[in-house]
């Protein structure tokens, strides 16, 4: 089957090399023209002139990232199937549907309001008790457009430094630690789900993902399974979905959800039997779900901005290097590195010696 | 690092797959013009007219089958490093160069006789010892270019039917099976070794591997390390090399080497921490040597002619599928599949569903 993905970034590119496995031939379309890491045929093509040209080459269509024009995508749905279901992106476009949908649900997610102005923002801080995590509705993510809010005075500096029309005030969550699920649907409807990973932040960027996720509460696992499901469900959705979520000491609070291969599922490359990205690709070229238990305890960690001596990384024995082709960058994700251990005790020492070659990685201060 | 291969099948498609991940680009350069199963830059050059415009794009070169026109490859080797050496190359497009770069390393071999006519060759049978198996000392592979003799009588027959000008006429060795190592030697001539493979033919083609092989008589894997790490440093190797040996039940015997990654290697994509792939571009790329070792008993079983119903094979939990892209052909290989088990004994049950779902597949009699 000729797959083509939109975005021609990392995600991508690890999409297209497992895929290429499957016997399937990729076409990567960049509407940005900034197509950084792609593997397979790669059309970069800001001004729209190679649309029609991609569309005849390929038989499906997928996409690596949610920041798409919308009328771009449905544009396209009109021409060839799209999976997942443009609907999905529609609503992770847009906060203030995201967390409609997950109440609908019944999934729990911060208390909110949306404001529309300054003065709105400040009225919600007020609202809402204790401090306050203001983001922009729209365009968001890794950290960008968003600020914490203290006390209602702060609102107005808030609102300016944001930048936004619209902005959804949530009241901050005492989270003991982040966790997310990674679930993929097929065609026929069936479910798999990718055990629990936690996921340590740095600067507002992923740094470490470790899974499976250790000492989870009981029922804690099922009812994260619970809550994708029901968003996979509600959506007629078909492909790999991640959710991030808070582990609040007291059950799970849902952050946000993206359609697509994620950053905290990278680890399943080498930890999990079918990766997610074979998973998504299996999903939406309507081949049967692949096996998504983890065989060994595996850390994830991102190199970002630079990869520092690539020679030391391979030395170590346990080290699966994935670079993306891209240019160093600060702040920008170049690559990842996956180990894997025979307990969690020894993938906490592998995963702090990796770390410590890592320029500008924090330490790894976790504990099974 | 951008790296050209020469040939664009399925060995090439593998290493590129692999390689991507190291950060590496590739080009892959077809002198056939039947480039098959490629994946990065493809060059179909049949007349030779862009060799150049490839050379350019690239900094160092490897190759993926050995059977390349070596005036070609020395003419690329003054423009460019390539890796492994021209010379394994020689070697190895000449059976009477490999058994006497065997004989002066010490490493056994079958009693043989050169034929130069179907007289020779009947003179041959009579000095050797029972059957033999007579093989033109050029282009054979798979089986092709090959008889075995039963008596002297049969001589002029099969000389006819080899058609080569020259022929080498082997003892036939009574064998207990046939194994293989893969080894990959680095840059600062560190060398790295698979576990042995147990390999399992079938109408000439290889079926299965299973690695690490089993009831290996003590001392034989070490054998088989000397044997492979004297052919690597007498040729200067850098790259990963194949050897293809007869178990006698008392003792090794070399039957062939191959100068590249190699069919009895699949397995480690999915049963060794790092593949020979991966091992493969990091030697050439002057990158250190990853982990050899083998984390799970592992079964690779050829895909020859047709897929069958992929469904079906992607429903079996342990199931990893590798396809070459390759249009189906009677007696083409057109993919593996690599199956890990917690033991051999599972593994035994999982290779066997699995065989019997490939229209063609022998059954899987292999016992642990």
């Amino acid at each position: 089957m000729k797959i083509g993905i939109l975005g021609a970034g990392q995600l991508g590119r690890m999409l297209a090399l497992d895929g290429f496995r499957l016997g399937h031939d990729f076409s990567l379309y960049d509407p940005n023209g900034k197509a950084s890491a792609g593997v397979g045929t790669i059309y970069n093509d800001p001004d729209g002139l190679v649309l029609d040209i991609f569309l005849r080459q390929v038989d499906t269509i997928t996409y690596e990232f949610e920041h798409l024009p919308l009328e771009l995508v449905n544009q396209i749905a009109r021409q060839k199937p799209v999976h997942p279901v443009p609907r999905a992106l529609e609503v992770c476009q847009n906060r203030r549907h995201e967390k409609a949908l997950f109440s609908e649900l019944g999934i729990p997610t911060a208390a909110y309001h949306i404001a529309t102005s300054a003065e709105e923002l400040r009225e919600a801080v007020e609202r809402l008790d204790g401090p306050v995590v203001a983001k922009s509705v729209t365009e968001g993510y890794d950290g960008k457009g968003q600020a914490v809010i203290e006390s209602p005075e702060d609102a107005a500096g808030a609102w300016d430094a944001i930048g936004h029309s619209e902005v959804v005030a949530e009241q901050f969550v005492d989270f003991k630690r982040e966790v997310s699920i990674v679930a993929v649907r097929g065609s026929d409807d069936e479910i798999a789900f990718y055990p629990l990973a936690e996921n340590i932040h740095h600067e507002g960027i992923l740094r470490f993902s470790i899974a499976p996720a250790q000492k989870l509460a009981p029922g804690l696992e099922e009812e994260a399974q619970r809550m994708i499901r029901a968003l996979m469900n509600e959506l007629g959705y078909v492909g790999v979905l991640a959710l991030e979520l808070f582990d609040t000491g007291d059950g799970l609070m849902a952050n946000e959800m993206a359609p697509r291969v994620h950053n905290s599922g990278h680890w399943t490359q080498n930890g999990a039997t079918t990766s997610q990205f074979e998973n998504h690709i299996r999903a939406v070229s309507g081949l049967p779900l692949g096996d998504t238990s983890a065989f060994a305890p595996t850390c994830m960690i991102n190199v970002i901005g630079e990869t520092g001596p690539v020679e030391k990384l391979l030395e170590l024995p346990y080290t699966h290097l994935h670079l993306y082709g891209k240019s160093p960058k600060p702040g920008r994700k170049i690559g990842h590195i996956n180990i894997r251990a025979d307990s969690p005790e020894e993938l906490r020492w592998r995963a702090m010696n990796t770390a410590s070659l890592l320029p500008g990685c924090p330490d790894f201060e976790w504990r099974p």
